[in-house]
């Protein structure tokens, strides 16, 4: 096991196969950005061969100043029966001209006769051809073995000739696949050792690489075990997403292979970046990661009350590692089975002399409960909370007043579909304004109109957008007439908050999260802007 | 490692503690059966000492008849300084009335001194004593060792004193726990060895059992490797939700250990029902679960052409598994190839004549598939399939029809509370006919509206009503204007269905549920009075 590991990132290739996940050229230029703020070593960043798309992304990634990372663009060995200086895909991947190419070729001898149906030869002249080729034109090489552990099962002789062709002709690294994500660690360890015999043999210098897919949940035990075997260049996604069930997940990898086994994956100081990059690259591939391991918003977040209880008395009772290592946040959550301690450490972040037993806390705990009676939940509403707090410590005051609205859906005679459209009348400082809007829903067109509003009395607003908009039936028995609760998640590109509203109404709920949230925002800009006079 | 391994789902204790998950106590039962269903051993259903609603739940779960699963109330040792027989909370779990009883009780000594603050040997009382008094009130004991991987590598003496202590008080079972989820497999294996040592010397016929987390994203591995060390007994949620990043995902080992360990958890024919029980929990608890390794729906979905490609030639030149061993299927992003033998399944309920090659099946899975596509879905709405196959059938007429609809949702000027109406207007057999309704909701409204219009025509209409109304945010990116897929379950009395809707507009999406639900309630009567005529 050497002290540095080698993290590629495939997010913008194998993350782009995965379902739902598409980039747009400025995606991609944003995702390489933040990918080389974190410092990861190689993005491999298309495949320029098979979209159009991705040979305009890397002429305008050249001009980028990446200050860590290598561009790395992606393809396959040449086609068969053509020689390579006239293959255009092998053009392509010269024309994008980046310091390194990633090339894969066939490992398995099922695949190599059954699928790409070339005689074992030829799919070896491929290979040879394509990284020599390569090289010739000055680029680095990683090498991809298609397949490697299956092949490896099946005929470990033919798979093994794969990886030596490769080194023969000159590849830089060599990186063993499990394309199917089918492999266990066992077989992933035995590979890899294998393989690693055969690089000393040929080519010492050569460092191997894993690629896992994570069809049996293993993807992370295997990249590190493979690790453990001698690996020292692993792929992933920093979000794991990828072809089918996804890749190895690189923001859940990296901060078990820096702060469990001691190696280095990102220059210094970059790991406590992690949880941040891994927002902003969710945000852009439009994804939701909150269950993610280290970096998503519920791996630190407590919810029995016994659990906050313990973390209050000793962090590492219900933590493994100390959050803020990678940049995320312990947070207690609002709800039945949480206790005044949790209130009171969330309250601290308002106002620091806040305790347990602080009367405003217990005014909290007591308001808390009595919400939470009527299908209020802030567990998942951290805004809402902050003006919970800001409303009992007397650090509130309504920004605006919405006087009336009123939302209408309706399918007149002889229209195939439904519309919506609104109005509301708000009043901010004693002057009111009133506006109307059309939506795609009724709470698209509610949102639309007060946004519309009050855009006169708080033009900031046109920065804030929702991000995310989910309802819950509380209690399902009385049917439509059970209670709603809305959850809304909103941003204005700098922060993300997320708010609650209640009530038996679907729509007046979505107007009290809209509230919750548009107050949210506008409190937080007067507070940075007029910080000299409110301390 | 024993060939039967017994599985315990926690979806409703600790799966309960994950962030955003809450359970009524209907959605409670309705889990019980799909667990039920699916064959699990045990199902650790609440904590009726810490939660009021808990105890409803076992009252009423104490009268279904289940076929496989038995079930466990969850508490913790008794209280310290307290005589057992005076623990309310030990009192509550006896209350709950089920086969098994899990306890868990604090094997780290860093947690009894600094968290629980009492003395190691008052600990060890309080573990041996809580075992003794449920085991002489008859209960089967799993005992949960808390935080066993920590405090074995803390002082490896006193974790495995805990043990033995719960061993000699008579428990049935004893489970390691990962509690912070932060062990890596080689110290699992190495912690199930040294317990399963323990329990030879002491009562080897008691079964050792693993609990573990995903704060390392190793959940998957860790339960892996601790049944490969021994273990036989797994615990875990079937969808992996839980307290932080969650448990160990049952939906996603099971597989692995029936297809590639040649182990048993489920009765035998269960597997491959499991991918629909996933959903049908993942409905009910309101979580979404694409990415899930063997029953997810990306699960077996190609999206690169080159992968579709290799499948067409070799099955398993993409895939690690046949999707129909867990019920899955596979799915071709950009093709229409879909699950026809689930269809015919489903559709031989109307006729039984229908086979996989039918082409009223073909013309079905098209359907089907660019239903879906718009973000419809049939596994949690039996009513809306049926309707479906029936038109496809051409054994359907609609029985009425809505002309228009206006629903509004107003906070009028003056008022604190925003109300709702609409009114309706339906053709029936050239008649119509026009009904207004207030709601304390839009869709409520919209639902009273329809009915009053239709009543003339259709009086059986009177013992319909809606139990159960569910929304789901499709994708939650659009915010605001996603779209909307709202799940409704009907009853007359006598039968219970269910239906859905999809539109950008949550009004419409409810209306054309409930124009389902009506009708599914119409046909029904109608080939039940006039079946002479009908056959």
């Amino acid at each position: 096991m050497e002290n540095t590991i080698e993290i590629l990132d495939t997010s913008l290739r194998d993350g782009a196969q995965g379902e739902g996940i598409t980039f747009s050229v400025r995606d991609k230029l944003a995702v390489v950005k933040a990918l080389d703020a974190l410092g990861v070593t190689w993005i491999e960043a298309g495949n320029p061969g098979s979209n159009p798309k991705d040979a305009e992304f890397f002429r305008l990634a050249a001009e980028l100043k990446l200050e860590h990372a290598r561009l790395c663009a992606f393809g396959s060995t040449r086609k068969k029966g053509v020689r390579y200086e006239d293959d255009k895909q092998l053009q392509s991947l010269l024309d994008a001209n980046t310091e390194a190419v990633t090339i894969f070729g066939k490992s398995s001898y099922l695949h190599v006769t059954q699928v790409l149906m070339v005689e074992p030869a030829e799919n070896l002249a491929m290979i040879g051809d394509t990284v020599a080729f390569l090289k010739q034109h000055g680029r680095f090489v990683i090498y991809d073995a298609e397949h490697f552990f299956d092949g490896f099962a099946e005929n470990v002789d033919y798979a093994l000739s794969t990886l030596k062709t490769a080194l023969d002709a000159g590849a830089d690294r060599i990186v063993l696949c499990d394309t199917n994500g089918g492999a266990f660690p066992d077989a992933i360890e035995q590979g890899v050792k294998v393989a690693l015999s055969v690089v000393s043999d040929t080519a010492s210098g050569v460092i191997i690489g894993i690629h896992a897919h994570n069809d049996s949940d293993l993807a992370t035990a295997n990249s590190l075990t493979a690790v453990k075997a001698g690996c020292c260049h692993v792929q992933g996604t920093l979000l794991g997403f990828g072809e089918r069930c996804g890749n190895t997940a690189l923001g859940s990898l990296i901060p078990s292979l820096e702060l469990k086994l001691g190696l280095h994956c990102l220059p210094l100081g970059k790991l406590e970046h992690i949880s941040t990059i891994c927002r902003q690259i969710a945000e852009i591939a439009n994804v939701s990661m909150p269950n993610m391991p280290y970096v998503g918003s519920h791996a630190f977040a407590h919810k029995a009350g016994m659990h906050a209880d313990g973390i209050l008395k000793l962090r590492s009772s219900f933590e493994h590692i100390d959050p803020t290592l990678v940049g995320n946040d312990r947070r207690f959550l609002m709800s039945e089975v949480g206790g005044r301690s949790a209130i009171a450490e969330r309250a601290r972040k308002l106002d620091p002399s806040l305790t347990k037993e602080h009367p405003v806390v217990s005014a909290l705990a007591i308001r808390l409960k009595s919400l939470e009676a009527d299908g209020w939940q802030f567990e998942g509403a951290d805004g809402s909370f902050e003006l919970l707090v800001r409303r009992e410590l007397g650090r509130y005051q309504p920004l605006f007043k919405i006087i009336a609205y009123r939302v209408v859906t309706e399918h007149p005679n002889g229209e195939a579909i439904a519309c919506s459209h609104a109005w509301a009348k708000v009043l901010v400082d004693g002057q009111d304004d009133i506006a109307a809007a059309e939506g795609d829903g009724p709470v698209n067109a509610l949102d639309g109109a007060l946004r519309r509003a009050l855009k006169r009395f708080y033009p900031e607003l046109e920065q804030m957008r929702l991000t995310d908009y989910k309802v819950r039936v509380i209690d399902g028995r009385d049917a439509t007439a059970a209670r709603v609760r809305v959850l809304i998640e909103s941003t204005d590109g700098q922060r993300t908050w997320s708010t609650v509203g209640v009530s038996a109404d679907i729509i007046d709920a979505s107007r009290a999260a809209l509230v919750d949230s548009i107050e949210y925002k506008l409190i937080g800009d007067i507070e940075r802007r007029f910080k000299a006079y409110l301390t």
